[in-house]
């Protein structure tokens, strides 16, 4: 069995779903709250990292490692792809999104929106709150900027950039948190990643108590 | 020419530099100050990130970037070796140390004692610098562990993981914050690879205002 242990809420974890669903790898999910992981794949995995990939008795643990075994041994579709300056951009982007994006906006919205409540039961500390939503602006200027020069964030192509981007902001669209009529580029390139097949699994991703925004399914929103 | 911008503090641009030592490319550093960069710096890598490796006009930008393009493009030696499994695991370790130990150890230590008191001439928060020494004590029973099962982090020979850990930790080591005496096999790892001709150059690093500690530069500490 194929096995992707994953969290609705984790960015890495919707962009290895989305990356095994472009490479039409067929795998099983198992959801785990990485504030709350079982002993098990703890040990399994100990930095306790989402996702983790397990197949034939084999643990593939955390994005890179997860992202680049799965490009490398499943080149088809290529997502990885171009000569050494188009790598270097993809990956460029890449670390854009798991690292800055990350930890500018994913830990400081989703953080006090989310996690804070499943962990603690607290609400959200609205400076911080205000501090990420400031933040998701800049990033969006810079997604929309990135989609006026080409159809996709590195090239004129789909890669590992737009998917590791389209997975973090899903999480923020599904709270409604992205004004996507103040980015038109951003939201046209958006919606091209959003109506792929492999997106298909994403948009019916439910969080529990939290309802998804209004446009959060909607192809042509 | 072939350029890398760092930050003799940054981790990072310290692994790369210890990559491309092994790799035997001969490069010119110019230092960055990563609170303080220059425009011209910022414009061509707009993530702020250090290292950036620049060759006949090309940018490669960030560690991620920077460390696959290296291996990608100088395969000798190999630092990630072996099958899907060994591969696998040496990007979980280097994972490890640029995210995990980065986050709960650097940016603690580091950040309160050096990069606090460059930016702001504040003195560390005492509490924040203890929660790092803790952090630190697990990792270092982690190193230890994973030392006492193998030469290497991730297997019998040197690898990225290696790499990765030595070029962390090696920070740490300059200010005196690692109690060698009580991870033994730690120990002889590092002893190890601070003997290799590519750790040289960052034995001789200093910080401004700040001496390094007795055991830094010494071989057989």
């Amino acid at each position: 069995m194929v096995l992707l242990v994953h969290h609705t809420l984790s960015p890495q974890s919707r962009k290895a779903r989305i990356i095994l669903a472009e490479k039409k790898v067929l795998f099983v999910l198992r959801q785990e709250e990485p504030w709350n992981m079982s002993a098990d794949l703890k040990k399994l995995n100990p930095a306790g990292d989402l996702p983790v990939f397990i197949f034939d008795g084999n643990i593939i643990s955390g994005n890179y490692a997860v992202t680049e075994y799965l490009e490398e041994n499943y080149p088809e579709p290529k997502l990885l792809t171009g000569d050494f300056k188009h790598r270097a951009e993809i990956r460029r982007l890449c670390d854009w999104f798991d690292r800055k994006f990350y930890t500018e906006v994913y830990q400081y919205i989703i953080g006090e929106k989310v996690f804070k409540r499943f962990k603690s039961g607290l609400s959200p500390d609205s400076k911080i709150l205000k501090a990420g939503m400031n933040n998701l602006k800049f990033h969006m200027e810079y997604i929309d900027w990135l989609a006026e020069r080409n159809n996709y964030l590195a090239g004129s192509e789909i890669s590992l950039a737009d998917i590791t981007a389209a997975a973090h902001l899903s999480i923020l669209d599904y709270l409604g948190d992205i004004d996507w009529e103040r980015y038109k580029n951003a939201k046209l390139w958006y919606s091209t990643i959003k109506s792929r097949p492999s997106f298909k699994e994403i948009l019916k991703d439910t969080v529990k108590g939290i309802y998804p925004s209004q446009n959060y399914q909607n192809l042509d929103f």
